[in-house]
């Protein structure tokens, strides 16, 4: 290979990565304020995480995808202002924004200039502690997660990897989002407010801002519009055993949809960061393992790729493929052998291009107040403390090809495979053997 | 209401937004460089627009669809290096990047640290001036290409937006994207390279570079890289008029997928920004009134908004919901009574809220290389010149009530309205009347 050698450490990011502080503040009302006060940028992005995902839903036809049903409803009105007024009031501070319904948080995000980010902080602030969730809108919100719950019969790609969630991680972490039809039909509101109440609380919320902003006032601001929120909110643990083995779902599909699950270390264990450089050589990256196997060389399908997400108590290495109902056994058998052979091993030039595609990816994410904010809160629910761009980068230099290849070969091994869970949605079932 | 009143003249951005230089040098070969050296910022991002996407694509059966399958083979070595070390070395640079087929340009993007940018670039040359397109890999991009085309059967909703396309837009600029069976059976590698020769020429290609760079720098380096590299592109015209009128699909998909098209001004003309923003008025944010009437009111259907596309010679507002087979005739009766509503104009209200969210996705814009890259692009390609931002958003706030009513009203009118374009996919047919 004629391509010039380029060693990691001629990219001066450490030292210079991040140079922005991270200030934490705990509120009166018991939330923690993360703030990165950004040099250089106008903008200040807001994620505000409540204790209040589908993983907290009450169960199956008690209320499981509630959780979709609050998102909505939330923003129809809080505070002294109607659904309307609420909204004209964000789109006049220019707030870019969405109430989004996770698996363990309902996420409430914006982005705006900096100098109104007061301004969308009290609206938010009306939205989580005084919203109306007003009774004529219930109908509306209902048909809306009905209908959403009925398009998913129309989205095999999506559906597989949902039934690999359900299969391969412990309830209520394997909820869909989508929830459940009975517990929609029979929502009624009362019940959802008091279930607003108690879930929506100060205490298992986390709010995190980045842009141009300063902690201090942020802090001074949010005390004064928070004053009336007390509480503590339940925390959401594991209830039973994931499921496990292989599963395949019959459609009519022009597709075969495959997905693959597999343990991994949780976002607290020192293994994280090698499980996530792994899985990047393995199916993150264009010159990845199974992008050359399955997509260049053979041609068996556009869409083939593996991924590493990192949880506060588990983690999950997951492969997706999707090919033709012809090609689907191949695709397959092409995934498992590369499997098979990652467990001896990665290469210098792999563990190199890694390195640098993820410190490239720290310097991006260092550009974009929404990423910030967003990494932030995360690394806050799950590691309870915030990293530095500067701190991951180092992180990130420390690997060794010598202790990576040492940990593939002790984690990645057939005792690791044996473990696996397969789904597959389509006309024709892949096997295994 | 009780919502304060906040001027749009409150948020300071004309004066500070984007004192950035934009600097266009014209590089020995004939192609335009378009600089944005942006102030704050580490990364840098690269679009380059190559004449040669799928409009420019041989017709039917002798070629459509040929850009695909360039993309791809464009990928898969050039200059000294084969497929894998070309894709090694763009990862050793850090460099994220799509080679992408659009309906007028082949685009290749990428974005990695400024001080890595020529190196980008290096390998982006090799990839325009001298690809290897191996006949090896023509079976393997061949069968991806195949592929792609027959999973269009599994996405109604994306297939709704292509019929409209292919028939509210003139030939060649109705095309799919997704190409002719026939002719990638066909399709040899040396009618390919032929072709690639023909339409990657830098007489009509456009390269643009936003963020921590050198424009001087870059046009150095850039006239060595490219010293051999000469000559014309074609243009491309229409060929014909448009087909229009009213369209079914049957589906046995659970959603019904309505599309509506109708006629806008180009970019190049100054009515441009008011169809913008009474688009978005319309049915661009979540407090349009699409949105509000179809979504929010009556719970119809998630997915409802109108967007207006202004091209270099022509423009499109366009509108889509998916709704249920039994709701998508209210959906649509809905859409059409707030088309016909719309004539009579909007409110302060409505202007001021279009216009601070205007301004504030302007902010966003100039701390994204990748945005303000593709920016420049764009603007030269259908302008032939590059805006600044701050000449933006002073064109946003030149805009009154009353001169965007006045064009409202000559222009969206039952004459506008009769010219529609109407695509629908589903089990039952939305019927206009």
């Amino acid at each position: 290979m004629r391509a010039r050698r380029v060693s990691i450490h001629q990219m001066p990011v450490n030292s210079t990565l991040s140079p922005n502080p991270i200030r934490v503040r705990m509120l009166d009302c018991g939330m923690p304020l993360l703030v990165e006060e950004m040099a250089g940028v106008r903008t200040a992005a807001v994620s505000w995480l409540l204790p209040a995902g589908n993983a907290t839903d009450p169960e199956g036809e008690a209320g499981d995808g509630w959780s979709s049903l609050l998102a909505e409803l939330s923003q129809r009105g809080a505070g002294s202002r109607d659904s309307r007024a609420f909204s004209d009031e964000l789109d006049r501070a220019g707030v870019q924004r969405a109430v989004t319904p996770a698996a363990v948080h309902i996420v409430v995000s914006g982005t705006t200039i900096g100098s109104r980010v007061d301004q969308a902080l009290s609206l938010f602030a009306d939205l989580v502690v005084r919203p109306h969730l007003p009774a004529e809108s219930l109908d509306a919100v209902r048909s809306l997660a009905l209908q959403s719950l009925e398009s998913l019969q129309d989205d095999p790609q999506h559906r597989v990897s949902l039934r690999l969630r359900e299969r391969h991680l412990p309830p209520p972490f394997n909820r869909s989002g989508y929830g459940n039809k009975i517990a929609f039909e029979r929502a009624e509101i009362s019940a959802l407010r008091k279930d607003w109440m108690e879930r929506a609380r100060p205490v298992g919320s986390i709010l995190s801002i980045a842009g141009a902003v300063d902690a201090d006032d942020l802090a001074r601001t949010l005390d004064r519009l928070l004053k009336d929120w007390h509480g503590t909110a339940l925390d959401v643990r594991a209830t039973g055993a994931m499921i496990g083995g292989v599963f395949h779902e019959e459609d009519a599909s022009n597709q075969t949809h495959i997905a693959l699950g597999l343990d991994a270390p949780s976002e607290q264990q020192p293994e994280s960061l090698l499980c996530r450089l792994a899985t990047n050589i393995l199916g993150g990256e264009t010159s990845s393992r199974l992008f050359t196997e399955v997509r260049e060389k053979r041609g068996l399908c556009y869409a083939v790729n593996a991924g590493y997400s990192g949880g506060r108590d588990r983690g999950m290495v997951s492969l997706y493929a999707g090919s033709t109902p012809e090609r689907a056994q191949e695709t397959l058998d092409t995934m498992l052998a590369e499997l098979v052979r990652f467990e001896q091993g990665i290469d210098e030039g792999e563990l190199r291009r890694a390195v640098v595609g993820m410190k490239s990816r720290l310097i991006m994410q260092g550009e974009s107040t929404a990423a910030r904010a967003a990494a932030l809160g995360s690394d806050w629910y799950r590691l309870g403390r915030c990293r530095s761009l500067g701190e991951l980068a180092q992180e990130v230099d420390s690997v060794t090809l010598g202790g990576l290849n040492a940990w593939i070969a002790q984690s990645m091994g057939s005792a690791w495979r044996k473990g696996m869970t397969m789904c597959s949605v389509g006309k024709t079932e892949p096997r295994t053997t």
